[in-house]
């Protein structure tokens, strides 16, 4: 069997957040990078792997998957026998559970933010000046998004339960950038999601991927 | 065991969602529902169960569930041997696309069609004239989703290969109410996204929940 390729960028969130997946799970891979800059990603033969453009992609064999969230997913499936169970798929309330803040991650944590983000790194990149209005409205929406992780966290460890899991996961390349930006008050200020956070960030899968973490030089 | 709860309304897109799924499955249930008008959601009792104060939530024995992608996840996988298949559990490889086509519906099609839902039928509830802008705005956005939609369903019959799946089934709520505006277009002028939309859309299960949709009488 070929090695998996994952089409990609290092400093990109979701390719990010595909390869601390396939780090927890022990699997090889090979990141084949895609010029953002130079477009590369809206050229044919990156649109042939994922036709909305975006990466990252994910090759094994002749299997080609694109969405970052359904590439770990297949991955956390494909080797639930290895490396660390993401996924809890030996217990079906606690992969529920797992489902449930999969989605709210994406739901509701994710749409707030990754426009604070994107106004501080990627606004800069393209030449503008951070928009503060977009920063404080979703400031104040991420704020409430985190008020009730906070809650629920001071009853469980992580978010799905006691255990840490691909919910977990999701939440770390997004919130690895806020924390470099005058934002991470909103992480550091809440007691129980600052303690997650501390030790989410530093499993050893994730602090491989960080190391490549560079936008724009922050 | 206790009948299966479903905290929603038959209005909801989210809580049809997750009906259609629900029939599919040949699963007994029970919907309670819950008075968004007089702001039930965002009450002490709903709130211990789903504390984003947003419909659905499951009750499944002691097991409580939000989040409608969540929750139709989870009922493919609890009832994977009873009904039709949605999850394609037996198949590696198409359980991936299944995955990747859910990511689709999640994140290029609803964040650009609920918008326009949202302005031609809750607008005129709250009183307001459904803003043109953001409807010409998001029919340009779901114009190039479906474009892509349109190619990929003249090489497969379904969204995930040629086989219905629950990708293809979220995308029901929010197709069925486009389709009774001016936006219908979209749908109707793709000949492929046509014929696909029909096919999914005469499924029993889906014919059941749309008989509930009436959505500020439209």
């Amino acid at each position: 069997m070929a090695l998996i390729k994952l089409h990609g960028a290092p400093m990109s969130t979701c390719t990010c957040r595909v390869m601390t997946c396939l780090h927890e799970k022990g699997v090889e891979f090979e990141l084949v990078r895609v010029e953002l800059f130079a477009g590369e990603h809206k050229q044919p033969p990156f649109l042939a792997k994922n036709p909305f453009g975006q990466i990252p992609a994910l090759e094994d064999d002749d299997l080609i998957l694109f969405e970052s969230r359904a590439i770990t997913a297949y991955v956390s499936e494909k080797f639930k026998d290895s490396g660390y169970d993401l996924i809890r798929h030996q217990n079906l309330k606690e992969a529920a559970m797992v489902k449930v803040w999969l989605e709210v991650e994406a739901h509701q944590y994710q749409p707030a933010i990754s426009p604070i983000v994107y106004q501080y790194f990627v606004a800069p990149i393209q030449g503008k000046t951070p928009d503060q209005t977009i920063i404080d409205t979703n400031m104040e929406k991420l704020g409430k998004v985190l008020d009730i992780y906070e809650a629920r966290l001071s009853t469980t460890k992580y978010l799905a339960g006691d255990f840490y899991s691909l919910a977990d996961l999701h939440h770390l390349p997004y919130g690895y950038y806020l924390l470099k930006t005058p934002a991470a008050s909103l992480i550091n200020d809440r007691p129980h999601v600052k303690a997650w956070w501390e030790d989410i960030s530093s499993r050893p899968a994730f602090k491989t991927v960080a190391e490549g973490m560079n936008f724009g030089g922050k």
